[in-house]
């Protein structure tokens, strides 16, 4: 492994994180909030300082591949998710360092769940900071930098693999590092539009840009106790319902849009069997929640928010669904694990491999019952590559082996099942709230410390799709 | 499909079980007992008559393939389930026919769960068949068929291979029909000795009896409110423990211990993964509840019970384990889907799919991280056939579907989603009791008769291990 290089790009990530930091310490000068600024400012200066140090220095053998750009995937999250909670930490607003890495995970893998008793307690810096944390993890720390700084393309691709969630990283163009600037450049677009058309609400500009960027990550994170719900607005229900569906579906779409590809978008099978899903929840839940909320379209404005939000893997809150049937319930209990469209900020097991995972299964059940017939899993009219159809459904083994091993754990912490089940279930597809004690009008703050930790690298798993993580536990072998 | 086959060897299975309700005919005439008398005679008499009636006329072509031998599997489970509910309707003790069937697949399929408020106020006749019902369908409804009449081989294999639990199917001698009377004989001979072994105890020789059909097919049902707990025996708890454990392991390896391949039998990983688990999560829950029984063995003797009761599918119950902590729960629910060993009478997922999944899963990780490396799946020093390691992810896929659509639909019928989940897993698995409102102090009246039937299927789904029973819904196309 090129230790140096994992080590050199680990320090221009420091670097720009402590860059990064330089927003919500204007937001605090604005807002002027001493604590925030001085903690901002401290946290700040060392990370740039430090980055600087570790990068003076460039590897003179600068190749990456498959096993160095996991390696540096996992030690940036890892570190951001550490690094990042300082700001929280020196200001003494979260105290407990293990809660302030709790929560800066959740902010850059975008789950959304969080220990905070009373949010809207939180200065306006440090509320940016989680907002903003969605932003950055939405689309990737490490592209972000690749956005930013010129790249060598092999080594772009590398990384950009290890990042991206779903069964395969796409390429726009011929060039990596020009496909990564075009799709920030979707992302960038998109938040904005979003901010605009929630500045017309009751929010102020500054609200309105920190949901932007909650919606765009798919985070959750929002800046009031009862999220969504606190602003009562149909108005902004139905944006940020749109904007969830809108981050929800694979971004080389839009692209495809803008080139003019219209019936490739159209023909896109992902993205139908995504909206089919949103529409049938939404109204079967809306059906099903006419008697709490008198009429269809009421209840459809909420049904709709929730699934969108259970799906898009968003966690925003306009109702206490563990108030709505048991049906209802289940289904955005499964909806959790669905998650966005391959290539989104969504998370979860993706829409594309719940597809290819259906096809799977019709086709096995096909040759147990034909066994001398083959038939090979078709997408978009194309044949699936062997190794992809494999690969999902060993994903799928692992991220069950995995889900198994750390409700097991978390159990020892002494939670009823439905608590401890849904948080394992929330953390790792990376949604946010879940049942029991983390419904929504719960929170995190209950379980121990270990937990949190545990829950943080659940939430990592989920975000990097489990196989970068589990290069940390093979470095020594060549 | 050769149809004309199918229905007679259907019509075969249905004089079977007619002959077989003589024996429940007996108990009633033994314990005078003429409602139930009357009721099993009349059944019995209905089904030797058609069932004759049936196969009066041979079919020239006796072919028969996989798809005929899932067809005729599928069948005859569910007419099985059908039919042996009559001797519970017509003597009036299970008055309401979804119960009747509920309770008969629940038998048959060796789940356990029962819908009976008062266990104790049935007849001796229908408690014997329910335990019987468990013997006959812990080995198989069609196998016992082929153990007593004499069949054409490859009939005979087509048959086994879609009614036997596992991902492969073994034979032990060259002769398929030769191997399946070898392994009934050793499942006579344990039940005997357990039934033996029972008797030495507080138990009558007819309880002793029902008890061992009932831990021989790992099925669960008892003969009083509380399971073996109303027993309060530690010998009859060591003894069903020890018996739990010996039905859950591959009958194969009984044979190669009779025929002196210890070193094989030693050598076996999936015994050894069996073994290493079942011992585990004894200990763990034992430390786990010392404060509950006092000290380690009496707290052991109950944990190492519940454990070979869950891992084996069995379901039986010494203690309600939901007032156990949680950390001893979630073991307990992550046993539910082992499962015992392939080719035990265990049900659940299996541990031999549980290892290759494992196997798989490291196997895959390596391959992610050395793209150019090519491992193959091993076990017992051998390497498995990529089609079965190929089996193991998509059937675990598939059951994981079945599960979500399952409890999608459960959910309409308005139980909290811990009773629901579990119910669904539980019947899958063909374990018994689950938590909530279906806790060992629980049972499955709850329920309305939709769901008891939904319930019914999934038991005769896990039984079958899906397959077969989809033959059903692809039966029109050639």
């Amino acid at each position: 492994m090129n230790y140096k290089m994992i080590g050199y790009l680990t320090g221009q990530i420091i670097r720009a994180l402590g860059a990064l930091m330089l927003l919500p310490l204007l937001v605090s000068l604005i807002y002027h909030e001493p604590t925030s600024r001085n903690a901002f400012a401290i946290t700040a200066g060392i990370l740039i300082l430090s980055g600087t140090l570790v990068t003076l220095k460039k590897p003179e053998n600068k190749d990456i591949y498959t096993r160095e750009g996991m390696a540096t995937v996992t030690v940036t999250w890892i570190l951001v998710s550490i690094l990042g909670a300082l700001p929280y930490f020196l200001s003494g607003e979260i105290p407990n360092f293990a809660n302030a890495i709790f929560e800066t995970a959740s902010g850059f893998t975008t789950t959304g769940s969080t220990i905070l008793n009373d949010i809207e307690a939180m200065s306006n810096a440090c509320l940016f900071w989680r907002s903003f944390s969605h932003w950055l993890g939405g689309m990737g720390v490490l592209i972000f930098m690749l956005a930013v700084l010129p790249q060598n393309d092999t080594r772009t691709m590398h990384l950009v693999r290890a990042e991206s969630p779903g069964p395969t990283a796409g390429k726009l163009t011929s060039k990596m590092s020009f496909s990564v600037r075009i799709l920030y450049g979707i992302y960038i677009a998109l938040t904005v539009l979003e901010t605009i058309l929630l500045s017309f609400s009751k929010m102020t500009f500054f609200e309105a840009l920190n949901h932007a960027f909650s919606t765009a990550g798919t985070g959750g994170f929002g800046m009031t106790n009862h999220s969504i719900a606190d602003y009562n607005s149909a108005y902004i229900d139905i944006i940020i319902t749109i904007f969830m569906l809108l981050f929800s579906i694979n971004f080389t779409l839009y692209y495809l849009l803008l080139s003019k590809k219209f019936l490739q978008v159209f023909k896109n099978e992902e993205l139908r069997l995504f909206l089919g899903i949103v529409a049938g929840a939404s109204i079967l839940i809306a059906c099903d929640s006419i008697s709490i909320y008198g009429n269809f379209f009421k209840s459809f404005r909420y049904s709709s928010f929730q699934v969108l939000s259970m799906i898009s893997t968003a966690g925003f809150a306009t109702a206490d669904f563990t108030e709505w049937s048991y049906f209802s319930q289940m289904i955005l209990l499964l909806l959790m694990f669905v998650g966005g469209c391959a290539g989104s900020t969504g998370g979860g097991l993706k829409v594309m491999r719940i597809l290819i995972m259906f096809k799977t299964a019709y086709r096995e059940i096909k040759c147990v019952l034909n066994p001398r017939s083959v038939v090979t899993v078709k997408c978009d009219g194309k044949a699936i590559d062997k190794e992809v159809v494999r690969g999902v459904s060993f994903y799928f083994v692992l991220f069950m082996l995995l889900s198994a091993i750390s409700m097991l754990l978390l159990s020892l912490d002494g939670h009823d099942v439905g608590t401890t089940v849904t948080a394992v279930i929330t953390c790792l597809n990376n949604v946010g709230p879940g049942l029991g004690e983390i419904s929504p009008s719960g929170n995190f703050a209950g379980f121990s410390a270990w937990a949190k930790i545990l829950l943080s690298l659940d939430m990592l798993l989920g975000r990097l799709e489990i196989y970068p993580m589990l290069v940390l536990f093979t470095i020594r072998k060549k």
